[in-house]
């Protein structure tokens, strides 16, 4: 199968830590595509920088339209994923909500590790539009911003823990999920220090795309994720987003 | 004040229709703009078209910035609405978020009348994100298409009127919210023989934009619609949208 | 339009501060008028003493009957808001529920600040009641009674400054309520110091007493807001409250 | 133990009704005292009507205070009961929130029968104060007047036993709340025709409040239900109420 | 009335301290007989530990079936309560869920007092089992093993007097749960020193079985909790669990 | 990697088509060993039932331990899911959660179809344990029983078909679940007549076993997943239930 991986952030070097978490995880036979957004803001943290993420993904799922066999977006928060999937015969996954159903399947009470305080509303609505809030068992998040994919373990490696074990502590978390690429990273180096299970959202997000593919699931028709109804349009992207709303096309 | 209204669809037809409500109900300090989307698609009903809706509103926000006191989005679902929340300085308001706050001082249990069964999932998102689905008596919705805004009285009074008979008896709604343009001005030929208050959109999002700006809240500095932080961005619709992100400016 | 505001607690002094926010706020074209409950307690912090302010309200709706329209209840928890919406022909706001609809609209989640500990398990019940819980980013409350108006900047302000603070790091508030007709006094004088956009209930319950009025709603006559059915009835305050009940009047 | 059964609606003959199943279940050494509201209507149906109802029991509260262990509140939705836990020294119970949580322990989703469409709003209010929205299984209501007592049975007994069967086919309950007092006599004579256990608000009162009784819980003296803290109060019934808010008395 | 009172831990020691509680509370009219689980744990804190609970419990009601009117499951978390709600036809009671169902009577937010750290998850669960998780103020533990039964009031004393003035204080707890047997002893020798009313389950049990009995249900034939459709079964513990799967028999 | 798929009912022969359907979905690598329940009933659709079903998975799972890396629970309801998970060091996956999280990726509302009328409320509440209930569009069942497997087809074909058109027409699904293993083996032959996507609950369990494996969560040492404390334990059916309590041993 091919997976298509989409960076909703412009940063290519989160793009490159993704594609390594990526490509430890997949099966043999997942050929793997990455790409990484032509606009928008280096690590979205907002709900207004997720519409622009949401944006730029929609603009590379068009131009690539027929050259996937699923699509995962890579970023906090699924920016665009539900929007796709009613546009895209083809199984689209989000990092957090393969997170979210991954680590579901672990314990009953979900704790978030997250990279930003600023980040963490963003994030709680985005466990909510899921119905998941009733398994969230908190949000908790670094302090200082995270710089350096080269030196993030050492500068992080035991604030990450520390937090880990105060979510299961205080929150009641039996699994948790570390919510970020670069947490990704750090999660695999600290896992066997943590109290309980871990789910990042790459590793997640792979295995559940290579799942729904193995499904095959029909293409919806009826419901609110068949197609939208024909409709004049204009100024799409030079094609690329109008590709998106074309009814005749190869999956 | 100044308040620009826009209009997340593409349809000019539609911005003169919520044009004409808005200045019916606009108090006389009131001044008018009216924006239509420059890209998007005739009619949202999906979250997809609400995605290129909410990106069409950002870019008349920001082209326009420092000309309002206010920005009311003027579609279902408020395209857009807490994305801009977050990076504009003034009001913001949203026709449905509008219409159910002020449905909600009317009535316990509130009945949304739509117009095509496919909006109604989304339009249930909608209500969901505002914490108000306990509030939801339910949604019914018109079966044919609204295709003449002249012949609209004729072609939906009828079946207007039954659907909202219903929502009272079948679903209890003790208010309803009629949730668009077109039936904004229909639903004030017909108000006088429903069962129970109505609510429209257009009028709800202008005495609202009002209300919040003669109440003067200072622009959040914390919290989740602080300015998002500071970081690099690129590509964001040559300048329009990007306007949005910098930190020194007049709301 | 001609606004009656009724203060459900026995206390002049607070009518007399709900008075001055409300002049401050209201347009040149409304018209208010005063009352204060002639029967219950100097100040409402549980439901039993709601109870007593609820029918005390009752009282001065009958009385006053055809001369306002619209009645705005004022005070915390908006003793008797739903029942008199059953026999009132005009809008009724209520401090609490404006407050709320109003700040919904300025951010996610809303933080309260009350004025005692014992009166936020009252409130955050009516908060409930109009199915915002889930809204709700916390109550936090002062300590120390608020005894005289006039000193309450001096001894309370900086009290107040650092509720709110915590509300908006600790809770998660996008936006603040102060819940009280004194806390609305002292709010703005503070609001500049304060990191997220406050509401006060006497200001949105004038806003949206206006607004609804300006809307024009129907009045219910279906739905559990339609007038009670006709039976027999006795002992009702000497008939200011029975006239309440009476089906032919006008509003 | 002396148990006060106080009906907030006017009508005695509804006061015979209660007292006759009342008696029929109590235990021999409870001795049954009945009052009648003194004011109010003659059926409360409503949020506005079960305020009156809610004032005048707790007139009848006050006046005869010191001569009861336990208040029962006998009419649908508890008019007054919450209100009256925080001022009464004594267990007080209403013939909804016993019905429920009786009804709770036979059965996991709980249908309600109700006297008339008018009714079921407010009933439905009153099951979600409690917190049991989710196990509501739904309300259906006779269609007709319950006129005369004596005849009842014969007018209403087949339309019951059909919203029964109804009840639980087509919502899924498991047990049934018949939810009135001349509802309690028919339930009798129809329950072993029904396909699953009935509940009746005055027997599920009288066993709940003797259990009470027997509990002996200690008085509230912090939370939310301790006495009302001490204030200024003026107007409260010539005394029968005021005697409710003094802080030295015998319960 | 025969009781039946079924410890599902193996632990014959508490079942005496349940069957001494269980004896003080009961009428005079309700012989009591005890009966511990044959397999199991000592202390049931988990729901693997609760699944072998149940199994006992429902070994145990299989064998006795015909010996008793009522059927009082008396460990955490009532094990096996629904299930054996389906199979016996006389009524079956839960420590939790009678002393929720209880304690939601004197108060509207209800704390829990466990017994250790682990047990508060499953507990959690079976609050939100019951639909009462919006009636959960907090549940709070104690540190230290509960291992002398002689010893417990001096060695536990205090320690659960501070859980429960927090449990009022930061909580917002109005009643509070006591949740075990061995805390049952210890909570009539603390009462008077709470602040709060509190509720054990064995006393809950015991009044809400008489209760139960005493209103005389009829046998569910619909819904969710009649008798399992027939079918084949195998290796049902000799015969006692089987019994509970007969059609035919006195219960 | 050993998968094994335990079937809770003591039916070879849907053990044998859960088989057929395991195989058909299993990647090369996945060796699966199958089991069916020792005690129990032919068919579980009760939560009695279900506690039958999870105590004879138990006795499997601790009688084969050390000879797979996850363990599939293959009925509805997941009988001993949740307990299993606490001590077992392997990934235990549930049909009915594995398919909820996997329908959860392909839409928002998922709508399930069972087997017969009885099971749907014990599926109600699998789903709310999962804290899925606000994703649950509705459940809809066949009337009639699945008697013969090789003629399923023909008989219940169009019924299938029929109920899953009315769940998305009349419910709003967006995804369904075919919830049991007979369904599985029909589902694959109407698939493409429906109008959604469908999911069935072995091929989903599979796929998530799987995933969870590759995935290599650490085992829980805290929260409420991890080994129930140790504890004196009693007639765990010869030593097979016994070895799950043990702590030390190889998964």
């Amino acid at each position: 199968m091919n997976l298509l991986i989409v960076n909703p952030n412009i940063s290519s070097s989160v793009t490159d830590l993704i594609e390594a978490e990526a490509r430890r995880v997949a099966s043999p036979g997942t050929h793997i595509a990455m790409a990484t957004a032509a606009s928008g803001v280096a690590y979205i943290e907002t709900r207004f920088e997720a519409l622009l993420g949401a944006h730029a993904v929609a603009a590379i799922a068009g131009e690539r339209i027929g050259q996937y066999d699923a699509l995962l977006v890579a970023a906090f928060g699924d920016p665009g994923l539900l929007e796709l999937r009613e546009v895209l015969d083809v199984p689209v996954v989000g990092m957090t909500e393969a997170a979210l159903m991954t680590a579901a399947q672990l314990g009953q009470r979900i704790g978030i590790i997250a990279i930003s305080r600023r980040i963490t509303a963003w994030y709680r609505e985005c466990v909510d539009r899921y119905g998941m809030l009733s398994r969230l068992a908190g949000i908790r998040h670094l302090d200082r911003p995270l710089r350096d994919a080269g030196t993030i373990r050492e500068e992080h490696g035991a604030a990450l823990v520390a937090l880990c074990e105060r979510a299961v502590e205080q929150d009641g978390a039996d699994v948790l999920i570390l919510a970020g690429a670069p947490l990704a990273g750090l999660a695999r180096s600290v896992a066997a220090r943590l109290p309980v299970p871990v789910v990042d959202g790459v590793s997640s997000g792979v295995l559940q795309a290579e799942a729904l593919v193995r499904l095959g699931p029909v293409r919806a028709r009826d419901g609110s994720f068949a197609r939208p109804p024909s409709k004049a349009n204009m100024g799409l992207e030079g094609g690329s987003i109008a590709n998106l709303l074309r009814s005749e096309r190869v999956g």
